[in-house]
């Protein structure tokens, strides 16, 4: 006998049939048990003589099969019920767990959940946040594939940092030394010169030394890159459709899992507004008398922005455009004000999600940059041969999956939104 | 002035438009000169006046801005061409390039290619691998999906081997050691838990001395499991539909690429048999006097299989199940004869692209598996007592990409479909 989905049993009344999943709710009542069964489809109400039931002593988080067959009932939630003719265990659960799958899990600390990652996953707010997850990539990948972008795999052993040799984890690489890579930026570069358009969505690596709620030594990154733009502006502007198209599928598919999370639906961001950096340091002295930035923005400043954002244009985001080229990689184009680069952070609900901008694309402004900043280009010589092969201008993104996660369902930790987070102190489970 | 792909210009003639890509073919006549420009969409002939384009200097693999307007021309292979009225050059490629990415690369060596990776991805044979390969990867996502599969992302820094230590990447992780995970197995069976079907997508290692065309220390796993099974087979049958899926969309969308490579159409792969461990054996035994195999099969008995497959079903493949249990992790579900394995691998065209299995789901039956291997369970215990928090049966398999991809080019050496292979000598680039 096949076992059938529970959201199948509506077309499946008065049928011998199979069921199969967890306990999720038990009420062993003397004429009648009830037991709530769930599956990945869904849950359903099920009900059976006590006699079949109370040799097996069930209890919450077993793994059973239930036959039987199904019938409508319009005083069940889900309109129909599920009358049991025989049980099989299918695997125990430990008895005095920490938690049960069903309870709210607000009150159990996070190494709890980790340690209990199995059960932890079935319930169902969790459960949630990473149904929210798996569609942000997907998504990600369905609208850059509809923008001919094409997807490419790129190694995570390097032998050196894009950005210079800091955070880096070293790797015992045989008879050498290798590190793990921060970024894909400098091999979507290179995809460019193929592809035109490429994204990755892969593992990023730092060795961060801080354990904070907003920092993990591996996160997973969205990459994009795209050739023959004219201007950073594009880069914006795709990024705006990019979003509006995943928060539309989110808003349109999982709604009933912003609402456990008491979040509003998802906005359109097609109208988020670009700020240069030096409005920005305007607007935080005029509004929030914060003169004690310089050359970047910092948490607090990134809050106070989102807020003037979404009291100007009712969505708390905007694209903060123009950096200091000081504070951004070597590879930067600089942009139409003096120092400034042609670089942007997007900040979303309070924090910066997406760093992104136009890259120098000649071999020339690039070893010019790294003497402004008085790296010497031989040591890139094998990267900047790379842009004497027919590149076109460029630029691109990223964007931190755990953290827009953890934005769209206002988790206060990444670590949340992370199904094995790792930092400092933590590589188990 | 917006640029347009080369594939809009039917629908734009006689309009002032600019084109842009990679200078891919040029013949500049006395009288007139001919550029083929291609850019990701296709490629197209343009003509100009040598007037407009011979101060430019113009060469192969140089980046290009063309603003003209096209026009229909029954005697040009796409049935139209480009009238250039002005050139703009966007960046140059260098002299003396080793090769031109227009040009049959199959006696170029590897290492060049690879120092080489942008004007190598242009090239359209070896471009075609990779875009078959992101067709796999979207495409074994886009079916498990449709399957009710959830996408997980896990660690790839791990405290240790799920199959033994052997082969482990050590990385200095702050103040202790830490590993590159050799495989998911363990955190998808704990997705199970909580989303019954899981698949992930991501990178696996192997710190693998010999460095063949068979081998790399980097690979991308394509990796699925499934709870509730009741037998190993419906994780074969659930291949066969995966693959017939995967396939077919090759079949309908990269039959060019197929022929590039000299290489037919994809099977069907629903057909494709089940041979148990012991027949293989036996079926090797008769037909190639092959008496040495015992508990495992090597790569010339692979061959000899598929090659027997395809006599005997028309494709060259074949599921080969029930290997010794004492040659498959502990975690294997044993199967049905006496010292055999519930589990299987695929061979296709002569070499494994999948292990797959079902696998122990009790506490107690994994603890018996690693005592009857000499392991105490003690060293497990973080991982054996997951299986107390309601661990549905469940199997499922992984498949290598890069060998998938090779196999279906017909690539004789596995780093031919790695963008950035990484072996025992090669870091870079």
């Amino acid at each position: 006998m096949n076992r059938v989905f529970i959201e199948e049993l509506p077309s499946l009344y008065k049928q011998k049939i199979k069921i199969s999943g967890w306990i999720y709710r038990y009420r062993p009542l003397a004429k009648t048990a009830f037991i709530i069964l769930k599956d990945c489809s869904g849950t359903v109400q099920c009900v059976a003589d006590p006699k079949i039931i109370n040799d097996h002593n069930l209890k919450l988080d077993d793994v059973v099969e239930l036959i039987g067959s199904s019938r409508a009932e319009p005083r069940s939630k889900q309109g129909f019920e599920f009358d049991i003719e025989e049980v099989r265990v299918l695997n125990r659960s430990a008895h005095n767990l920490p938690f049960n799958s069903n309870v709210d899990l607000s009150d159990i600390g996070q190494d709890i959940i980790l340690t209990h990652r199995p059960l932890s996953l079935r319930n169902e707010k969790i459960n949630g946040i990473f149904q929210i997850q798996a569609e942000i990539v997907q998504s990600f990948r369905d609208f850059l594939r509809s923008r001919k972008f094409t997807e490419i795999i790129t190694s995570k052993i390097v032998s050196g940092g894009t950005e210079g040799g800091t955070n880096l984890f070293e790797l015992k690489y045989f008879e050498r030394s290798a590190y793990l890579a921060q970024s894909p930026q400098f091999y979507k570069e290179y995809g460019v010169a193929g592809f035109e358009r490429v994204f990755e969505t892969g593992h990023v690596y730092r060795a961060e030394p801080h354990a904070t709620s907003r920092h993990l030594t591996e996160y997973y990154s969205l990459d994009l890159e795209m050739g023959f733009i004219e201007s950073v502006e594009e880069i914006i502007q795709l990024e705006r459709e990019l979003l509006t198209f995943i928060f539309g599928r989110l808003n349109e598919k999982y709604f009933s899992i912003f609402e456990n999370f008491q979040m509003p639906k998802l906005p359109n961001m097609m109208q988020v507004p670009i700020w240069s950096f030096e409005t920005c340091l305007e607007k935080l002295k005029n509004k929030f008398n914060r003169n004690d930035l310089i050359d970047d923005l910092d948490p607090e400043a990134e809050r106070q922005l989102c807020k003037l954002a979404e009291e100007e244009t009712g969505v708390a985001s905007v694209f903060v455009l123009g950096f200091p080229l000081s504070a951004r990689p070597f590879y930067t184009q600089p942009g139409s004000e003096k120092n400034c680069s042609a670089s942007f952070d997007l900040l979303f609900r309070g924090q910066e999600i997406t760093t992104g901008g136009k890259r120098l694309h000649t071999r020339e402004s690039l070893e010019d940059a790294l003497k402004a900043r008085q790296i010497s280009p031989a040591l890139f010589e094998d990267h900047l041969q790379m842009f004497t092969l027919g590149m076109p201008p460029h630029g691109g993104l990223a964007i931190g999956l755990e953290r827009l996660t953890a934005l769209i369902l206002g988790l206060q930790n990444l670590r949340e939104a992370t199904m094995y987070p790792r930092d400092r102190n933590r590589i188990v489970p």
